[in-house]
C-alpha cells in the first residue's frame, strides 16, 4: 500500500470487529441453529463471544468494538454483550459471508474509527493464553498503524492438522517480526500437513486479520468492484440494507482478498488457539482428569477413559468406555467416538430428514 | 408328601402369588430404589408386574392373585394393579427374604384358597410366549393339585448362561411329564454351564414354584420351625406385623425348602423367558433393526451397530458405536458396553458414596 505516512500507533484508536454471524451446528446437542458456538459458554461462565470481547478489552475501548451477527442472532448477540451500544451491532439481513460482513461494518463505523487500525476476528475460538494473544495483536495494530499493512495472524502449529488452511511464509520484512504470506494453502492432507509442520515454514491460517479500515475498503474496491459499489450505495441509503444487502456477492475476505494481496503479512501467533471445530477439537484443550476424560457437570466415570463427557443438564454415567464423547443437554444426548466427532452433521442431516426441526 | 388323596385338579380354584417386593436398581437410571424393574415398562405399555398379573389371568381369577410386596412399593403396586383388591396386597413391614414373604402371604389368604395349589412368581420377569407358560402353569396347578407336589418351573436353557443357577433331572415321574429335581446348582463357570446346557439335564431356575399353600407351611413347619412359630404369631396377631415380621429369619424359599426337598418335581418351560438380569439382557430379547440395535423412544442411529438405544425421554443420537448400552431418563444418560452391563451397580456406588441418594 503506498498511502501518505500514517500517524505513530500510540496516537491511534485501535478498533475491532467480532465476526458473529457464524450457524455452526458443530456442537450439537449443544449448539442449534438459533444458538451456534460463539453464543455457548463450552468452557467457563463466559460464552465464546463474550470471551473473545474479553480478550480484547485491555487493548480495545468498548466504544470501538463493532460485532458483525445475524438477524436470528443479534438478539442473544446483545443479551451477552450489554456493553456494546446497539449501534455498533451491525445486522447481516442475509448471510453473504465474511466480505460483504466486513466491508458493511467497515462502512458502519465512524469514519474516525476505520481510519485506524481494526482487528477483524471470528467470534468462535479460544485462546488458552490471552496475554500472549494480546502481545501479538497489539504488535499487529502497530505495523498497521504505522506501516498501513495488512496483517494476518497466523498460528504456530502444533500438530499436522489436515481440517485447518495453512499460511506459507515468505520473505521477513525487516525490523519487525514480519513475514510476508508468500500463500495460501487449502486444507492439506496428512502427508502434506506433516512436511508442513516440520518445515517451520508454515503457519495456521486463522482468520485473524489486522488493518487500516480504510485501507480495506480501498482494497475491496480495487479486487471486488462490483461488491464496493453495492457496499457504497447501501453507506447511501443504510434504510434500504435489508433489498440491498442481499444483492451483495457472497464471498469470504480470503478468497476477495486475502489470497490476492502480494503484500500480506503475518505475525506468528503462539497462545492456546483453537478453532474449536468440533468436540473433539474441544476435549483436545480442556484439562483432563487422571484417567484422562475431560469432563463438565455432573459426571460419574468409572473404569472410563480418555472420554470428553460433557453435561450441560443432569447426570452422564459411563463406565468402561473410551475415545467417546458423551454430551447431554436438557433434551438430547449425544455419543459418538472422538475421531467421528465431525459426522455429528450426519445426525443433523437424519434430524432434517425427519423434519425434526426442533432439535437442529 | 402323604397326604389324603387330593380333590380332582378340576374342582379347585388355582391360586397365585406375585413377589414384586424386589429393590434392584440393575436397570438404572431407569429403576430406582423406589422404582424398581417390576414397576417398569421396559419394553411395552404395561409393566413387568402387570405383564405377570396379564399372564396369570386366564388361568387365575383376579380375586385369587395376591401379591407380596414393601412399604416403599406399595402404592405404586396398588396403582398399577387396581384390579387387585387392597386385601390381597400383603405388605413386608421389612425385606426378609422371599421364604417369610410366602409364609405370610400363605398365611394371609382365606383357609380355602390356599388348600389348593399355589403358583408363586416373581413380579419382574419377562416371558415371550404367554400361552405356552400357561400350557405349563396349568398341567403344573393339575399335579399339585391330583399329586399334592412341590414343583418348580425350570426354563429349557437357550444358551450356557453363567448368572442363572441350574437344576439338575432326576428320575421321571411316571405319566406325567414331570421330573424329580436332584439338585440346585449355583450360578456355574463358563465351561460347566456349557456341559449342563450340552447334557440335557439341567434347567435354569427360575424361581417359579407350584405347591398346595398349606402343604407348603406344612414343609416350613418341618424345615425351618423357628420361621413357621413366628408365622404363627404373627398370623394370631396380625396387628403385630410390625414388630413380629421383622423377627422372622431372612431367608430364601429355595435355601429354606426347595434345595432341601427330596420330592421336589419340575416341569420344563420354554417360553421366552428371561429374569432381565441386565439391561443387556433386555436388549437380547427385544426385536432389532436392520443394523441390530435394538431401539425404544426417539432414537437417531447413524453407522451405529447392535446397540440398545433406550430413550425414555429426549432424544439419544449416536455415531458409529457398536455394541453399546445408552439410556436417557429425563435426568441421566448411562452409556456402557453390554459386556459390562452389569456395572451399573458400581455406578450406584459412586453415586451413594457422593450422597447422591435422589439419583439411587
Amino acid at each position: 500500500m503506498s498511502e501518505p505516512a500514517a500517524a505513530p500507533a500510540a496516537r491511534e484508536r485501535p478498533a475491532a470487529l467480532i465476526l458473529a454471524g457464524g450457524s455452526g451446528t458443530r456442537f450439537w446437542p449443544l449448539s442449534r441453529r438459533s444458538r451456534p458456538k460463539q453464543l455457548l459458554a463450552l468452557e467457563a461462565e463466559r460464552t465464546l463471544l463474550q470471551a473473545t470481547f474479553d480478550r480484547l478489552r485491555p487493548l480495545v475501548d468498548p466504544g470501538s468494538i463493532w460485532i458483525s451477527t445475524t438477524r436470528e442472532l443479534v438478539r442473544d448477540v446483545r443479551r451477552q454483550l450489554p456493553q456494546v451500544a446497539a449501534s455498533q451491532v451491525v445486522v447481516e439481513p442475509e448471510a453473504r459471508n465474511t466480505a460483504p460482513a466486513i466491508g458493511w461494518a467497515l462502512h458502519s463505523m465512524p469514519a474516525a474509527l476505520r481510519e485506524g487500525p481494526v482487528a477483524v476476528l471470528p467470534a468462535d475460538h479460544r485462546v488458552g493464553d490471552p496475554d500472549a494473544f494480546r502481545a501479538v495483536l497489539a504488535a499487529a495494530f502497530a505495523a498497521a498503524s504505522a506501516r498501513d499493512l495488512v496483517i494476518t495472524l497466523g498460528v504456530v502449529p502444533r500438530w499436522p492438522e489436515t481440517g485447518y488452511g495453512y499460511l506459507r511464509l515468505g520473505p521477513a520484512l525487516p525490523g519487525s517480526g514480519l513475514r510476508r504470506v508468500s500463500r495460501f494453502v487449502e486444507k492439506p492432507d496428512a502427508a502434506k500437513a506433516r512436511r508442513f509442520v516440520r518445515s517451520g515454514s508454515y503457519l495456521w491460517n486463522a482468520g485473524i486479520f489486522v488493518f487500516r479500515g480504510s485501507s480495506l475498503l480501498r482494497l475491496l474496491k480495487r479486487l471486488q468492484p462490483e461488491m464496493a459499489a453495492g457496499l457504497a450505495a447501501l453507506a447511501a441509503a443504510p434504510e434500504r440494507v435489508g433489498e440491498l444487502y442481499p444483492l451483495l456477492p457472497s464471498i469470504s475476505i480470503d478468497h476477495a482478498v486475502m489470497e490476492r494481496l502480494r503484500s500480506l503479512a503475518t505475525l506468528p501467533l503462539d497462545c492456546g488457539w483453537s478453532d474449536l471445530g468440533s468436540w473433539a477439537a474441544l476435549a483436545e484443550v480442556r484439562p483432563k482428569d487422571d484417567q484422562g476424560n475431560a469432563v463438565r457437570g455432573d459426571v460419574v466415570a468409572v473404569d472410563a477413559v480418555d472420554n470428553l463427557l460433557y453435561a450441560e443438564r443432569g447426570t452422564i454415567a459411563v463406565v468402561g468406555v473410551s475415545g467417546l464423547v458423551v454430551v447431554r443437554t436438557a433434551d438430547s444426548v449425544l455419543v459418538v467416538p472422538m475421531e467421528r466427532a465431525q459426522d455429528v452433521r450426519r445426525v443433523i442431516a437424519e434430524l432434517e430428514a425427519r423434519g425434526r426441526y426442533e432439535l437442529v
